[in-house]
């Protein structure tokens, strides 16, 4: 059981703005990929979509970057997820149209599935990305030697 | 986030083969490949490893096949699916020795993705073979049509 790639840097790079928030120089692609040491191409398109989220802002041009679009507190775990998972089809029977299984019209599994992944959903909702920046100077920090 | 087929079919196997207790012949991989119309190649190696990890019992030769070598409330869908997943390596930093990420040392992601897993599996702790197999008489129907 997996995480995205794309979910995973979409945290990191919302953990990476957090702690420059207050800073006056905007973050560029740049900055995030030279602090994780993560190629700027999986990075393109994973502002884009935060952006589009409308968790980040961006500005192009000279001095341009980007920035939270909104407060650490506002910004939850659990919907960052959500949004950048392509699905949650835990087994076969949950993705669209698949009719595959023979049992699908008496099988359990799905309600207990779709159970499970409340309760994981319920953890990931009941935090913030400013939980995930209270250690903020030892993060700046980490960043810092990149 | 998904599981594997590995785990769906694990699941399927033990439904299938719960709605067989009490009947005298014991099951084949044929019976169950017909049942749900998937691959006896897939099946061979979850009939496998479900049978190493002792929730079945195989018999070889003419008039051989399998059961269920335990009742099925004492097998835990938890216990099941933890068995057949490779990892639960959510993200990068959970696969084994795995240590990319600059800000391991700080980051406050895995304790609450891992609690987020500890809600998942406690869901499906709480469910055994039993519970999937009380629409009884139907899934029996359902075989029956393959």
């Amino acid at each position: 059981m997996r995480l995205t790639n794309f979910t995973d840097y979409s945290l990191r790079v919302l953990i990476y703005l957090g702690t420059r928030r207050g800073e006056a120089r905007l973050a560029t692609i740049d900055d995030i990929a030279t602090a994780y040491r993560i190629s700027r191409n999986h990075l393109t398109k994973i502002v884009h979509h935060l952006a589009k989220e409308g968790y980040i802002e961006t500005t192009r041009g000279k001095g341009g970057g980007m920035r939270l679009a909104r407060a650490p507190e506002e910004i939850s775990v659990g919907t960052v997820v959500r949004g950048t998972e392509e699905d949650f089809a835990l087994v076969e029977c949950f993705q669209d149209g698949n009719l595959d299984c023979s049992i699908i019209p008496a099988c359990a599994l799905p309600p207990f599935l779709n159970r499970a992944l409340a309760a994981f959903f319920r953890e990931l909702d009941s935090r913030t990305l400013a939980d995930l920046l209270r250690p903020r100077a030892q993060l700046v920090q980490l960043f810092r030697r990149g």
